[in-house]
Formats: C-alpha cells, structure tokens, sequence
C-alpha cells in the first residue's frame, strides 16, 4: 500500500535492527485519513470473506479497526489487556509475552462478543514475533469462531510470526511488508510470500 | 444526539445508581457507524474553533476520537496510561484516580505531540468525577497548548466532572447527558447546561 510505505519512510524512525518507531502516525499519534485509506483497503481484501465481526487488541490495533469495520459494516471488539487477570469469569483469555517491550500481559474478550455465529477478520498494527496475533487466534477458538485471516498495517517480515501464522494455515493480509532495517534504513519486502 | 441516546437505551446496562455499561456498542465492542455519527456531530460542533489536534486516552476515546479527527482534518494523539511510569524524560504526564476502577494510573503524552501551536480538542468517551479530563487538561497546560473545549461521548450529569470542568471555563460539549441511573433507568438531562 503506496500511501503507507510513503509515510514509513517520510516518518517512520529505525530505533535498531529490529525496532520502528512509527509513532507519529499509528502508535501513539494517529492519522485519521491514513486510518481511513487503510480501512478501505482491508475492507476490500476480505469483501469476499463474510466477515461478521472484526476483532482486535487495544490500543493500537483499535484505529485501523475501526475504518476497517466502518467500511465492511460489521462491530469492532477489542481485546484488552492486563498485566495479570484476577477475574476471569465470563471472560476468554490468552497470555500474550511482547518481546519488544520484555513484559508478558493477559488479554481478555468477553464471551458475550466472540461466538461460533461469527467469522472474525483480527486487524493489529504490526506482525513481528507474532504473539499477539496467536493469542487472538486463541480466543476466537475458545470462541468457536471462525477465522477468515488477519490484516496486518506493518509486518515485519525478517521476525518469526508472519511464518509461523501463515503455516497454520491463516490467510495473512500485510499492507508494508518490512525485508530489513538494518543499517538504519527501512528495506520493504516486494513480490509473493511463499 | 438522538441516535446515541436510542443505543444507550436499549443497550445500555445499569449496573448500579453511578455505573452504565455500555460495553456493547462503545467500550469493548466498538460500533463503527455509531462512532461515525458521533465523529461528525463532534466535528460539526467545533468546526470553527481551529482545531489543529485531538488528544484523547486509551483506549475507549480512541474510536471516537479518530472519526472527529476525520472529519476535522486534524490528526490524534491518545495519551497512554500507566500504573505508574518509570521513565518520564520526554513525556508530559500527569495522575489519574478512576472512581469506578479504584485505581491510580500514570498519563503520559510525549512532548513531541503537544505544543504552544496547537489548538486541542479533548475527546473522552465518558465524563464522570472528569478525573480523566483534568489530567488530559494538564498535560494540555504542559505543552502550552490552547483547549478549544471537550467533547465527551456520555457525560454522567449527576456526577460532579462537568460542572467542575465547566467552572474552570472550558467548552464542554456532551452527546448524551444522563440525569440519573436510579432505579435501574437512564433518565436522560433536557435543556441548556447552567
């Protein structure tokens, strides 16, 4: 997605061989109409999927979420996170480490939103290690909800996670797909993944 | 705003006489047209106040606050909370006592996101005790920032927020303002704010 690569390497900063701060406009700061374009986008690769509920995980996930749930007409849950839950009665759970940030955190959905009626689209901001994304496939299965795939805004594809989620066989949308930052410099990934 | 208040009333939960549960449409699940509408009427209430930033909290403010930054044209921050913060260069931050929660976090907004040149509007999704609102406003005074005024998604009228946020002279535009939560029933506030 052109509009997205041009902003990752107007403002996207490389903090190290494996870190991007992208803060002025997905993390911490947010660009509405990029939002918008990215939520058109992924509306429009999984048209066809019969999505019924778009699931997430705050707080960055919740932006592009939302465009994208505006422009498929379905709701927008998104899974919060605790350091530890005490109470989890009601509640579908799943224990997610970030290796970024060096922390482990219990994510949680109520069960009142995640169903075996529903085929979830799972939308995050990044795909690194992948742990995010395996512990909301988690809760859709608790759920006994279908997955139809997961839109990805930023993959970073020298990590681990975009392999191990595509060979579980989940369809994985990523509109920048990063090769490498080594060197300071943003490298994207061109052409197929295998 | 009529259509908010018809979603209030028939998802809307009273927990108790201080606590409505709107987790269907606005804290957990998210309804993205809904957050539309809300992201116009907000837009359309301070188009002519030169708003050149939102700054709203994680995470329930997001969604709201990124359909009025739509249409505004003006990009978002989202303060982060914290239990408490241990590495504050660079950041403004500020104390937050949730009522409803019994607990104390830490708000931060890197400096680098509020300055004297901008006129913020500060979105919430509830305003209650508005301990939230005062600390968004203080790190609004850090920066140096101008606040145009506040929009809040459901403001509790019985609680003590607006009137202290209102006494302090900042605009506060509320979409539905509730009078009560007494016996189990939303009674919605009519007429003009003193």
């Amino acid at each position: 997605m052109e509009m997205l690569c041009d902003k990752i390497k107007e403002e996207g900063t490389v903090l190290s061989d494996t870190v991007l701060k992208v803060d002025t406009f997905l993390n911490h700061q947010v660009d509405p109409e990029l939002m918008q374009q990215i939520g058109k986008e992924f509306a429009a690769r999984f048209q066809e999927a019969n999505i019924t509920k778009i699931l997430t995980i705050e707080s960055s996930g919740i932006a592009p979420a939302i465009m994208a749930g505006l422009y498929l007409g379905v709701p927008v849950v998104f899974a919060r996170k605790r350091k530890s839950l005490t109470l989890t009665e009601h509640l579908f759970t799943a224990t997610v480490r970030s290796f970024t940030k060096g922390e482990t955190n219990d994510i949680s959905v109520s069960k009142d939103f995640v169903s075996s009626e529903d085929t979830l689209l799972i939308i995050d901001d990044f795909l690194a290690e992948g742990q995010a994304l395996l512990g909301l496939l988690d809760i859709a299965a608790q759920g006994g909800a279908e997955v139809a795939g997961a839109g990805i805004v930023i993959e970073k594809g020298f990590q681990q996670g975009g392999r191990i989620i595509r060979e579980r066989g989940v369809r994985v949308e990523s509109l920048a797909r990063i090769a490498s930052l080594e060197n300071g410099t943003v490298q994207f990934a061109r052409g197929v993944l295998s």
